[in-house]
């Protein structure tokens, strides 16, 4: 009722309103959380208390927050994905047609955008289309691909959508649950009636209105496609000067319109990732294997092994808008000697 | 495992050190969440888990992130307070030994460190005491108290305590759950081994450093104690202010040495608060009438219903570090005519 409230509620309603642009959707239906984790844990806490006892569907692909939450709040009918990391929308069909042939029709289906690691995209349009036939809720984690392809999440018709802010440009700790029109699901966060009694909690105005900074400077779907762009040319720099060096295999989507434009995914022969890692760190790259939310695992990544990879040798790199051209050339020249050297110690 | 990575992870470990010290606990102790609410949620949520089917103990005065995530994991058993706010140790003994008889001893009492609307200090050492003597967990929501009064978690032995950082001067977006030594519950938010798998999602590290940076400024018992003394002085000065108009009477416990230091909470006879809020507004004041966190809600404050106090007719107003003395006198110029001017357009 006051001016330093009002100040705060216009900020986070115009932020909502940036957010909701470039995801395609109604800023009514884009609920802010702390995050994609968060978001996705909703989701499948709220489907599982709508449909209580009904089975969901997840590709063994998901992040691990989906994967996760789902198999503590339901029973989970996994799907395998082919060796880019697609799943099949004809395998989707016929978990959908077993769990009603039990007698326990699905709650809802679980299905990324993209993928987190190899960047690979999946059929989410066909997923979505076919679980609607069967009357079952999708959620789709767009964590990994906002902001770096086009969505249009009204048109799409995905039941609940998962983006996460810092993956895109913005803050950390800030990302959206965005909820189908006319749909209601039971918030994870309650004792408060902000974000229309969907997600409690005073509103982190601060890194909403960061967000929503970042995705305004990617509404504008010519400045999203020159961002992709520039990533596309980038990656395909990394991709290059990575396959000059003996036994290192790309992995993910060999086509360049299946998956996203900013991440490489690589197998390298005959050296563990860790020391590879370290050499990189050297050179001044922050590179990853396995998922960045994953950093404190050791466990063998469940997407490389899905997609039947030796996830021990997996290498991710990522860039950004602030990526350089120097950051690729310092890649470039690291890279090589540090595998090669680091071969001439195992032989 | 690169350098951004571990510069990250030694600024949140700092931190994690900085809010121990603070609260008077453990580094390892200290579960960053995205704020209070969600620590609270976590403690009901890990309590429900870990002692399924058994009631939940609670104040009628809770803040309603305790209160509706109580009710939806457990039975809850609810407590009067007195007409200054207090809950009556006596009474938990009686809720605890109650539970027992009818064969469902409590899981979890939930017992705010003190009030977050009138201010109330709460007895949390005998309630702590007391419930451990019957094997009960005890979770103390300190999100208004820390930073305001010293903490001494460890020698207090709560079993859970939440903390929120906006309240003690740093970020919105942050807050932490305090675990107990040996107690492990079950995360509300899943899919990472973040906070050593205790809450999954990527960590918030600048959110962390500014809660830090707060917790820090207080950490030395004299700069507390300083900040105290003029948050007393300040609201002492607003309370007098306040109650030379006639028909205002103060809510809470009147003896200073039971409350927080910063808060003050009144009953404004004769007129809503709505319009003395938005006169109080035009002067440049911001004050609240209910809880800060229920700003959405229309519904009168549980915990002034169960003082006994018409909430329609509340009034909240806080102090904090950056209040100056000409905040006050503001309040001082701007009350009293706003209220009479009120009350001469109803008679």
């Amino acid at each position: 009722m006051h001016a330093e409230g009002r100040a705060a509620r216009v900020a986070v309603e115009e932020a909502r309103h940036r957010v909701a642009e470039l995801l395609g959707t109604r800023p009514r239906q884009v609920v802010f959380t702390s995050g994609g984790t968060e978001a996705a844990n909703t989701a499948s806490w709220g489907a599982a208390r709508a449909r209580p006892g009904r089975p969901f569907i997840v590709s063994a692909v998901e992040h691990s927050c989906v994967r996760e939450s789902s198999s503590r709040f339901a029973q989970v009918s996994q799907l395998g994905v082919d060796h880019r990391g697609r799943i099949d929308p004809g395998e989707v069909e016929d978990a959908l047609e077993k769990c009603e042939a039990a007698g326990e029709p699905a709650a809802l289906v679980h299905c990324q955008a993209a993928n987190h690691e190899v960047g690979t995209l999946q059929p989410i349009e066909e997923v979505v289309e076919l679980c609607h036939r069967h009357g079952v809720w999708v959620h789709v984690d767009a964590c990994a691909a906002a902001g770096h392809v086009p969505l249009a999440l009204d048109d799409l018709g995905a039941d609940l959508v998962s983006v996460s802010a810092h993956k895109l440009g913005g803050p950390l700790g800030i990302g959206a649950l965005v909820v189908r029109r006319g749909l209601r699901i039971e918030p994870l966060v309650v004792g408060g009636e902000q974000e229309r009694s969907r997600r409690a909690g005073l509103e982190n105005v601060p890194s909403i209105v960061g967000f929503a900074a970042a995705a305004a400077s990617l509404a504008d779907p010519a400045q999203l496609e020159e961002e992709s762009e520039q990533a596309r040319r980038q990656s395909e720099w990394l991709r290059a000067a990575a396959t000059k060096v003996d036994d290192v295999e790309l992995l993910g989507d060999p086509d360049p319109a299946g998956r996203l434009p900013h991440l490489v995914c690589l197998a390298v022969g005959g050296v563990e990732a860790e020391p590879v890692l370290l050499a990189l760190d050297q050179a001044g790259i922050a590179a990853h294997s396995g998922s960045s939310c994953s950093s404190e695992s050791l466990a063998p990544s469940p997407v490389l092994e899905a997609m039947g990879v030796d996830a021990e040798r997996s290498l991710r790199l990522s860039v950004g808008w602030s990526t350089t051209d120097s950051d690729l050339v310092a890649f470039g020249s690291a890279f090589a000697p540090a595998v090669e050297r680091l071969r001439s110690l195992r032989s």
